[in-house]
């Protein structure tokens, strides 16, 4: 396979898209500009201690999702698909004097984890997002890859989110600035959702399809489960709050779509989210998955994109 | 140093605190007595799988923290306080299986990350409650140690709290359930506070007050900082904010003081947060203080509760 390496000046092309001019990353903040140094502290990065353009200039893609060893996994596999493993390409942590979260780039690939939880993803978007401005980046395509709870779908399948809805389904984010509440929308561009859904017709034997995803603060009691340390409903109260997000067009529930879907609207950034469902909440609460069953799911959205960034390069043969 | 190991069914006795009976964990859940099979997802044990009495039976202090290599950082730390460095007694982290949170066991103490935000820490208090219900321990005290912004205060003040409060200032915890709104109470332990607070004082230059934490789901726009991605507010607001903030009581802010609060009190467990400052939020928004400052600080909370934990254990020579 050819090895890739774009120049970041080199305009994107796709089988839908063909960008006219550059997209920058809107950085809305009118005081960042006039800041002598910023420093990225929980990426452990800053524009006096590092050349951000020089290290980044080039990307185009971002991935993040929670786990740091799925996310050096997911470098590991974009190395080896970009025929990038002799070129001298290292997998190293950009993060590593940090451990809240950790990041690799692979030629345009930036992998990045976000922990669990909107706080948590929101931090690492904050800071991101002004890395890539930092950087001058442009034409960017973010993606989050993740594991989630299915709803009256198969364990296995890969549900693209059209839209991020909160725990109401209602399409919104609620952002708490200072002492106000702010609505922001979580609608998710379209057009990427169904290019990546074209994509996943190309791979045999894989589940994939698009809807709702529900996004919560928590795990146990605000997903409806009965097997947490707290729990104050019944089993029917649960079934009907799963059928009630079903019905509502919900086909599965994480924990950080809402504010990824807010930041990157209001930033400027083709984002979307893919996830495999670990377990139909209607059937069962534990994930009980034998272990090469669940490395095989999670590795699925991991497939889906690098086969999506390889037809963006223009790289068609399927390799995997 | 005399070396520690108190047998699990020994009752603790401090200066302040007899207690009379064995205080158990509350685990409120009519469900989880009736399954066959506990899998403690996220920190990848079971009740299968594993002898939790035989693991954690011993357990009396539990600290928890945001950062892994902070908690390793502590447990090597009580390896050495409780002179258990030459007893055999290894530091490997029980939840290796797993990369969400790590934990270590050193004697009667349990150190565990639980990272960033209220979702991603109350997963673990989750599991965690439950491991400690399954493995039947009693009269636990559990202590959250982390970094804050101060406000109003020297940076390096270690702020022990006495009721963690929302952005809007309220000791209260929304808990999402199903889609209903449900309050908890935040209100912590007097007592231990107070006592930890009168450990404080025997440390020499160590900077301690006890007052209120505001904890917030962001740490950007939710704390009023200037220097995030998005920032839709005036300096002035931002100020006004954080002075209404202090005239509240609020001494510090972090991001995880008030699902910490509400789930401990709910399951019957004595709950404690002691948060070292890194920077003044009068004065600044980014935290730039040099490498060893930073490490200093951050060893504050440990260095509390490690006297704390010695204190209570009878063991009154003051090794730091």
């Amino acid at each position: 396979m050819a090895s890739i390496l774009p120049a970041s000046n080199k305009s994107m092309t796709s089988d839908r898209n063909t960008y006219v001019g550059k997209r920058f990353v809107h950085v809305k903040n009118p005081y960042l500009d006039s800041m002598d140094e910023d420093i990225l502290y929980h990426l452990d990065l800053g524009t006096k201690t590092h050349n951000l353009p020089a290290m980044f200039g080039d990307v185009k893609f971002v991935c993040v999702g929670g786990s740091p060893n799925r996310m050096k996994a997911f470098a590991l596999f974009m190395r080896k698909e970009l025929g990038l493993e002799e070129s001298g390409e290292h997998i190293k942590d950009i993060c590593a004097g940090t451990d809240r979260y950790c990041m690799y780039k692979i030629g345009p690939v930036l992998s990045i984890s976000h922990g669990m939880g909107i706080p948590s993803i929101s931090i690492m978007l904050h800071e991101l997002i002004k890395l890539l401005h930092h950087a001058q980046c442009c034409d960017i395509t973010i993606i989050r890859i993740g594991t989630s709870g299915g709803i009256g779908i198969t364990p296995g399948s890969v549900v693209i989110t059209d839209t991020a809805v909160d725990s109401f389904f209602k399409p919104r984010f609620e952002q708490v600035i200072l002492d106000n509440i702010v609505t922001r929308s979580t609608e998710l561009d379209k057009e990427l959702a169904e290019e990546l859904f074209n994509c996943s017709k190309g791979i045999p034997n894989f589940p994939t399809l698009i809807g709702h995803t529900m996004c919560t603060y928590d795990f146990y009691e605000g997903q409806g489960r009965l097997d947490g340390a707290l729990c104050s409903f019944s089993r029917e109260k649960k079934v009907d709050y799963l059928k009630r997000a079903y019905k509502a067009g919900v086909r599965n529930i994480e924990m950080e779509s809402t504010v990824f879907a807010a930041m990157c609207r209001l930033c400027g950034l083709k984002a979307a989210v893919v996830c495999v469902t670990l377990l139909d909440r209607l059937e069962c609460d534990q994930i009980n998955l034998p272990h090469d069953v669940l490395v095989d799911y999670q590795q699925r959205p991991q497939l889906l994109i690098s086969n999506f960034i390889k037809r963006r390069l223009g790289l068609h043969d399927q390799t995997s």
